[in-house]
């Protein structure tokens, strides 16, 4: 299995803070949010002598509440369509487990988070990327290219909307060229919903839950972490109304006991969790994001479309190799004595000699560091020996 | 995958509940002794803003603290040698996904935990069964057995002391019979040590650990589940000198991203717990076993060995297949409107035919309701239709 792209910069970021150098962290999801507070007093009030086992499908008490959290969004779902699962993490390789023998394929447009690959690889699934554009801000790609990577071993295609990495929001209209083939072709949909709450400028998140003629196809994997900014909880779930799948999940979900206890009783309070909380952090994110997208693309020779959701953006720099770069970054430059560390987006592509000259970009900083961060990229990008695209040729139209 | 043996019968306990019948439960690891309280403490006590993800290997603050724990047991590690995970399955899981490529085999001495199958299944490992038997009270197997089942796709051995499901505490020799055995071969030990904390009647705890020469080779997997009676925490770990296996194993742990973090603080916390807590505990559960394996063996054409650790037990009873009177005890018999669940030890065996006659007792009650429990099945087994041996048959001598 492959390091994972966004930790295999690590050793050089700790070097760079060895040589006293401030490194901006603009490469993982890490948010810099506070967690509810009702969650956090949840877990303070824990009122139990015996930290139990609960059921491996969760407790009845949890899945309950989830539902109305869910049924708010109109999924219509009740707590037997639901799996408690150990992070989203888990709730990946269960679902691929649970709909995927070992040597099937699932279909990923690409860039995708990059630890997909790994679920895959312990699963023994077979991950078919197909390329979507920055240069049309990594909407869906056709659904004639879809088709043409199916074959008998296609069980399932995996989205992730909003996107991690590219922020992008899928339209209701993707969504629904996604059913029409998944029905044609029987194909499960998996979606991977973890940015749900991160939508903006008024957009509307769409899940395939809310598609018609699509319940026996459908499996939301879902998570606390970033809903909550709660990675460290370790709570997540899996949504399907198709009883086969839920009935051969739980037997992956009975193998590893239990998920967490008091993560369920956190989860719980954390759906009361006010409206207000998520208005202030959804207008601190848009706000964030358009600070960085318009710093970006105010440099000479970047583009970075501007998403729909997430807290994610992927942009393209002129540079030869996003790996050197970023490596160059903490090892060899400083302004003002600080530097910035990103996450390539080779390592979210899975096809070979993609995403070269793009990186990802994680606006889990405030405006002001993340203002002082583009300031140092582009006297970076000015200095870089790799830079691909100079003044002039910009000046003689690229 | 299999449902797991001891929840197969779930539903027949729920209908029993429902006519109104009283269920003593001997057939789950669920410990009814309250966690220490510092562990439950330091989850009240948690002081932090924002819920967020620990390093992939666990916090290096946790990971001393259990080196501590660990080192008066004169396992001779660091920080570095320890992985932390989502409670002991995760461990295991990780070791074989780490150890063994899809095919590769492993040899494990049944009866044995029979999650085992899971993990093996998800992992794509081939399990070697090896009998041990009740006439022997479930001592290693002898080498040479061993030795008979070993392939070129062999590359591991697993072993559970003291056992889940039979109690048996492996002895120094036989470890050392285990280690001339893995050098010869080049085999992985992997060692399940999630009960190491009870061992009764002043016997030692011998764990591979301990054990010269063997650093490549071997594997902990642990937990804090039985230790602190903390199964819900999900917390466990695994252990290994070996750097390649380490640096592997990472990676898997990295696709997951963190183990839980309020999690970790506990554990961390649970490391101070004092000596009388242990004390107390293993007081109660070997004056537990006692009760139980005396009650036992009173009984007409029962047999059940006297095990060193762990508090699971199990016996021989005279009947015709454990699955059908396990089944039989919740659905057709009542005492005084009463009936016992037990596990039937089918589960344990992954040879076909096997186990029969047993079933697994874990003395997870107090000694009064045991006492209870038993009597009950005394009377069941007088009862029960499929009895084999009868009391003119035990009189003539068996």
């Amino acid at each position: 299995m492959p390091a994972s792209p966004i930790r295999k910069l690590t050793p050089f970021a700790d070097k760079a803070k060895q040589e006293g150098k401030k490194v901006y962290h603009l490469n993982i999801g890490q948010p810099d949010i506070e967690t509810p507070e009702g969650m956090l007093n949840a877990v303070k009030n824990i009122d139990f002598d015996i930290w139990a086992y609960t059921p491996s499908e969760g407790t009845l008490s949890y899945r309950k509440k989830l539902t109305e959290y869910y049924n708010k969004l109109g999924y219509n779902i009740d707590a037997g369509n639901i799996i408690v699962t150990t992070g989203g993490s888990e709730a990946i390789t269960i679902a691929m487990m649970t709909c995927l023998d070992p040597g099937d394929e699932v279909i990923i447009p690409e860039p995708f988070y990059a630890n997909y690959n790994g679920f895959a690889s312990q699963s023994d699934v077979v991950v078919k990327p197909i390329l979507a554009f920055i240069e049309n801000d990594f909407a869906l790609p056709p659904i004639a290219e879809f088709e043409k990577l199916i074959t008998d071993k296609t069980r399932a295609i995996i989205i992730c909307s909003p996107n991690n990495p590219t922020g992008y929001l899928y339209t209701r209209e993707e969504l629904e060229a996604l059913k029409t083939l998944c029905l044609k072709y029987d194909l499960f949909l998996f979606c991977d919903e973890a940015y749900r709450e991160f939508c903006y400028d008024g957009r509307e998140f769409i899940s395939p839950m809310h598609l018609e003629g699509l319940d026996e196809h459908v499996i939301v994997m879902d998570t606390v972490s970033k809903r909550y900014s709660a990675c460290g909880a370790r709570l997540g779930c899996l949504i399907t109304k198709n009883k086969n799948v839920w009935n051969t999940a739980l037997k992956f979900a009975q193998a590893r006991l239990s998920p967490g206890m008091v993560e369920q009783i956190a989860g719980e309070a954390a759906v009361d969790t006010p409206d207000e909380y998520f208005t202030k952090v959804n207008k601190e994110y848009t706000s964030r994001r358009n600070t960085l997208v318009k710093a970006l693309n105010n440099i000479e020779g970047v583009y970075c479309p501007n998403p729909g959701g997430a807290f994610y953006v992927v942009a393209k720099l002129p540079i030869d190799n996003a790996d050197k770069f970023c490596q160059w970054l903490l090892e060899e430059f400083s302004y003002n004595n600080q530097t910035v560390m990103l996450a390539p987006a080779t390592g979210f592509y899975s096809s070979a000699n993609t995403g070269l000259n793009e990186v990802r970009f994680a606006y889990v900083l405030n405006n002001d560091d993340l203002k002082t961060a583009i300031v140092c990229l582009e006297e970076a990008l000015k200095a870089y020996p790799g830079r691909t695209i100079h003044s002039e040729q910009l000046a003689a139209g690229k």
